[in-house]
């Protein structure tokens, strides 16, 4: 997605330790006209699919997730990082494990909110070690729902969770493709494969 | 904003302690239509007021943030209940007081997001002790912003919250309003004006 690409090139830094701050359009200051196109652009990627649900994980998932909900008509469920006072039994949970933090949190989503009936679209804002991703295929499989396919804002494809996600045979978009961020260059894939 | 109310009515649960659930619409689970519909009420209350910025709190204020900040072509910035790894510093910060929780959490706003040329819309999901609403505005306060006044989806009028803000002046639009969760049952302000 151009767009969104040219929005990473302008305003995206890259810090050490291979981490990409995007914070002044999606992770803390969020560009809410931009993330109205990503949610377009997702609910044409994912269009016919029978999806009755799109789940995210809080936080920073919860605006592209609701964008491309508003398009589809559908509600989103954004997975609770720490357990609520209104919700603390009659949960689906998973563990994530963070490798930036070193630890492993539990994510939990309702079990009103997802059934066996359920055709589900992920949404989230990036993807490097998939274990977010794995977390959420771990709930919507304790559902017995269908995983109608992932969607992510900004891919790091030289970390390994899309090859994760595309092993499972389930459908990855991914809106901006990163290949390498060395020496504070950010690069992406389209870009190494024209060169 | 009937709406709203309705939706309250149907889906909303009484629990003990005076807490409202709304996860079905609002707080786990998001309805992106009506979350359209009121940012788009928030965008009408709030016109012509000179906004150039909306800030909300993680999680469930993101969402009616985003929408309204779509309709008044705005950022949306979100305070984080937690330091983020590649925001550690040149932060305003501020406590925030969980009288449920019982317990006292900083939020934080990058310095680069809000300055003293912003006139500022605080948007968030429940007012009730206020407490998350005071440190917003002491986050604005310490960028020297304005404040252009505060959005609510759902103000419990009988906890104090909203009384304090509207004694500093600013102006508060709350789109539900509700007097009373006694004995398991809710009732808005407009209908015990009318009885």
């Amino acid at each position: 997605m151009r767009r969104l690409q040219d929005k990473i090139k302008t305003e995206g830094k890259v810090l050490s330790g291979n981490v990409l701050k995007v914070d002044s359009f999606l992770n803390h200051q969020i560009d809410a006209q931009l993330m109205k196109a990503i949610g377009e652009e997702f609910a044409s990627r994912f269009k016919n699919l029978g999806i009755t649900k799109i789940v995210t994980i809080e936080s920073s998932g919860i605006a592209p997730a609701v964008m491309t909900a508003l398009i589809l008509d559908v509600p989103v469920i954004f997975a609770r990082k720490k357990k609520s006072l209104t919700l603390v039994e009659h949960l689906y949970t998973a563990p994530v494990h963070s490798f930036t933090k070193n630890e492993t949190n539990d994510i939990s989503i309702s079990k009103d909110f997802i059934t066996s009936d359920d055709t589900v679209l992920i949404i989230d804002d990036f993807l490097a070690n998939g274990q977010a991703v794995l977390g959420l295929l771990a709930i919507i499989e304790q559902a017995n729902a269908k995983v109608a396919g992932v969607g992510i804002v900004i891919e790091k494809a030289f970390q390994p969770g899309g090859e994760m996600v595309r092993e499972k045979g389930i459908k990855l978009e991914s809106l901006a493709e990163i290949s390498s961020l060395n020496d504070g260059e950010m690069t992406f894939v389209e870009e190494s494969v024209e060169q």
